[in-house]
């Protein structure tokens, strides 16, 4: 299932490294101005090579928008993006074409398409990502039109709360060979009280599925999350008065749908798999193998799992206002 | 949205203090033996009215199937189960028809519909879960044919995790006009390896999707969840030898796909909104008022979500498997 | 696939010799004045018994409500209705368990599910119908809400075009116990134009696959339809000067989204399979046998069907209507 | 909704003067064998400029697959394919820009969208067929692996039946800056029975829709369609022995699931709407014009369907075929 969202409708496809990654985008208003300008700055802050601290792979991610969009704006009909892969270094993976990595969907793949397209992780990459934060980028440019807007930052990494820390942590664990994971929060502000569909289309399930979907999350809490059930019900209950609520314990979603308070997400991101760090694997034939995972890789992916919360978060928004939107 | 599923689909209806509950299956496989001995026992796991730690309100939640069986076997036709409202004390809600009770959808459902079923929170009532339960139980026994099995139990509530605390901490919530929340974990075990459909349908993600979904659920973990932030990669990834995985800290999942190990689901459920004790809120005309809910309340929910994030799982799970065996 | 539209969604269940059958519509607007008087006549309109040219089964098809609907309003929950059977017969069709009727589903459904249940047809029945014209109901009170009308008529039965002709054909049908078939043309009035999503959306597509989906339905064609095939592009064009178009060869719909004219739809029904002539067919066993169709049957279908295309039309439109609406 | 299907999904992309046009395909099966050879003669029947009669546009159509292909064979990954558009004379249109033509979509875009591209038909355009085409080319591939074969044929143009006269009919009506229509029929064998889902993915329904959402399609019938309504019950059943089926008037298809004989379907092509002979019509400033319709355009499209609406069975079809085999 490569497509997401019922309203605003996006389809992905591309692989790590084959000859391109994309998106469809089915549902887009009509009449919106759109370039290219509004959206590659969003795939520039998701790319690699911008620091030492992510992976050496030097994409330069230019988007191409291929239809849906004629004299600067859309017409109504699905806009196509594509972004081409450049810098593809397949010879790296050809040692782990036999061999699942731990921690990976070689494995999985594996078992589930009876094929696998092993360089880079082929589809389960973390590269599939651009296309989300391509289509997230047309989403947000809606949802900034009606005054919503999002914005991550990185909570903590290994357990690490400053800046300082944090870098000195990624760099450490790079040093090792190793990876290190952490959380981050993802808050939209400006959203209208009314999105999402009970029962089954609830505002906070459509968050968690989308963010659960992006390949190293590991967990989602909204607002108080995890920590409100170790508390009362008189302490966790946002109480209200005439100007609003007293608080949002509930990272404003009452019932699946929206308060109009802030919609605050947390997610907890694994660390990298990847690792130079020998471990125990085994291979399609049934082998064990010691791996040692090479190539250029994050040692903390949560920095560039931000802007793609974002875009996912922008998706479920911009699905839910034109659900609502529907019966005005 | 009142449906959920691709494969294995249900839809319901039904509001606390309507008239009936109710759930069609479409996509439930056809000749397969069921009648209402099959799900009646799920219902009386989740019924209320069964124990001096929940609430009073005594349904005997009895399934009546209207359709899709013939003989005593499925004919591929929708299965319909109704469960009508016996013990309805619409009354006791007469004093909230104008009142936003905090902690629930009442604010929402009215600000996004415009006008609202007061009565035990009409369509956003825990009620509404009776209506999952009698589905998931079709979907757990399509599971148990596969050999598939699903356990959820109560880790902690208020921070305790002993049955002696838990009972107590509950007690004395209740005797204090408060509530307690906590967190349970669900576990399915025997699943074959390859479920989950990449990239939007990721088994990770519809479970998140699924449990997010259930009211009172404010936070959703797969594996090891959050902690899985706090850790080196060399850590957290799962080796494997010829025998398979080493350890479990994916919980299961790897790239959304399933592993074939067990698969580990925890869900944070915060305390019930519902409480005895003064708050602040505001009525629909915009009166800043003290309100204090009485009637028949659970003073913590947790146990009686457990068996609905069971339905869930096993509703996700017969889902996928329908999904997985299409290409075979 | 018992799920109908994408905005405006019905699903519906049960079958001809079953309890009950109903319909669950989700993605009513709320704060809709409904009651069983908003949809009772249609039944009424639909169910047989009414004459001597229609099955005996004297079926009073009370519509009962049970949920979405609080104080004469719907509320944005689901809408779940229900209709009862009430004059079962089961034991008519006792000698057709094995056998299978020709033109009927009876060999396909068994090849396809493996089970049938023999009972007048169960899930195949025309009885099925009774829920899509309850769901249409709904439907039409929405569109008649912003001024559309719908309204079907017979043009012809077995090529008579006459109310005399017609019902003497019938007739003459109905001793020689055999049946005929009809056509039937199906108008929508007041539409605005711009309904109808490109390009697998398109109006006149969702129309055909509604009017194709209905029992006994062989054809459909859209304004001109067949006869189109026989003209000029001069002749076929529907000019237009500034008060509009001057004719209206296309049916209301250009590009599969409707025009503002009249949407003129003609169905194809064939006569009914059910017949007293002696017949061959054969038996789940392989079995040669003669088939004589006893029981209450309708020598011609076409008037019973008229209400029914008007409420797959109905449902069409509504669906539209919502899809359209959203992006205002 | 850019999106056709449901197990077998295609969404497309693009306009006829855009820079591409597209397809994604998802859950086409893994380990498929697949290149562009399998496509490519697909949309050399289908493209125009290959005859006097048809469109002098001279596109190669050459096919582009961009993902979902590793090693040759499909990885369960979708398969985006493109065809760049090369012969764009988008200064033909450029008289047309602010005109509707007469039974073009120039209008009910129009009145839709607000806004219209108007070279060519934009997202209207015949042209996008081109992408069906493609999808339609994998399905072919899937169903020919299961000894099933589409094949379609002009029956009629303009009333005439034989290939002598339907040549001169068309340069006729070329001659005289006309159009004209005709009647097409697609025959599917080899289809097992059970294909097609009551009760509203009934597989008549889904052909239904699938042909009458090509543009220019009018009218569909399956089986004896429209003449069916002519005749007796013991006429038009299709009587069972032993060895099967004694004659095929439903076209394959009973109760909306298939019987395992030939499905049978025919369709109402209109004539060519794009006519050199003036017409009257106005522009969107409500100023009435006559125009007269120049560029490059087929002066009966017949031929063109033939080869897309054989393409939209194999994706019905194919689509069908996995949601039967889901239970198996």
């Amino acid at each position: 299932m490569n497509t997401f969202g019922r309203n605003f409708r996006i389809t992905t496809f591309g692989e790590s490294h084959g000859s391109a990654l994309g998106v469809v985008i089915d549902g887009c208003p009509a009449g919106m101005e759109l370039s290219a300008g509004d959206i590659q700055p969003a795939l520039d802050r998701r790319r690699p090579g911008t620091s030492f601290l992510t992976s050496g792979r030097a994409e330069k991610d230019v988007i191409g928008i291929l239809s849906g969009v004629f004299e600067g704006r859309t017409t109504g009909a699905p806009v196509a993006m594509i972004i081409n892969n450049e810098d593809v270094r397949s010879e790296d993976y050809e040692a782990l074409r036999d061999v699942y990595r731990p921690g990976h969907a070689d494995f999985t793949y594996h078992a589930k398409y009876g094929i696998r397209d092993h360089r880079g992780g082929g589809r389960s990459s973390g590269r599939e990502t651009v296309a989300r934060v391509a289509a997230g980028a047309v989403a947000m440019k809606i949802l900034q039109g009606r005054g919503i807007a999002i914005r991550g930052r990185i909570l903590e990494v290994h357990g690490k709360t400053t800046q300082e820390e944090i870098e000195k942590e990624i760099l450490t664990a790079k040093e090792a060979g190793d990876s290190v994971g952490g959380i981050a929060e993802i808050v939209a502000t400006g959203c209208p009280a009314g999105l999402g569909d009970p029962v089954f289309g609830k505002l906070d399930a459509a968050i968690a599925g989308a963010m659960m979907g992006i390949g190293a999350v590991k967990g989602v809490e909204i607002g108080d999350g995890f920590f409100a059930a170790k508390k009362f019900g008189s302490e966790n209950n946002d109480q209200m008065t005439k100007d609003g609520f007293l608080s949002n314990h509930a990272g404003g979603i009452l019932g699946g749908v929206s308060t109009g308070q802030d919609i605050v997400v947390r997610i907890a991101v694994k660390p990298t798999p990847s690792i130079a760090k020998a471990q125990k694997t085994r291979d399609v034939h049934g082998n064990v193998v010691d791996i040692s995972v090479k190539g250029r890789h994050d040692p903390c992916i949560v920095p560039r799992i931000v802007p793609v919360a974002e875009a996912m978060l922008a998706l479920v928004l911009a699905d839910s206002l034109f659900e609502q939107e529907k019966y005005r």
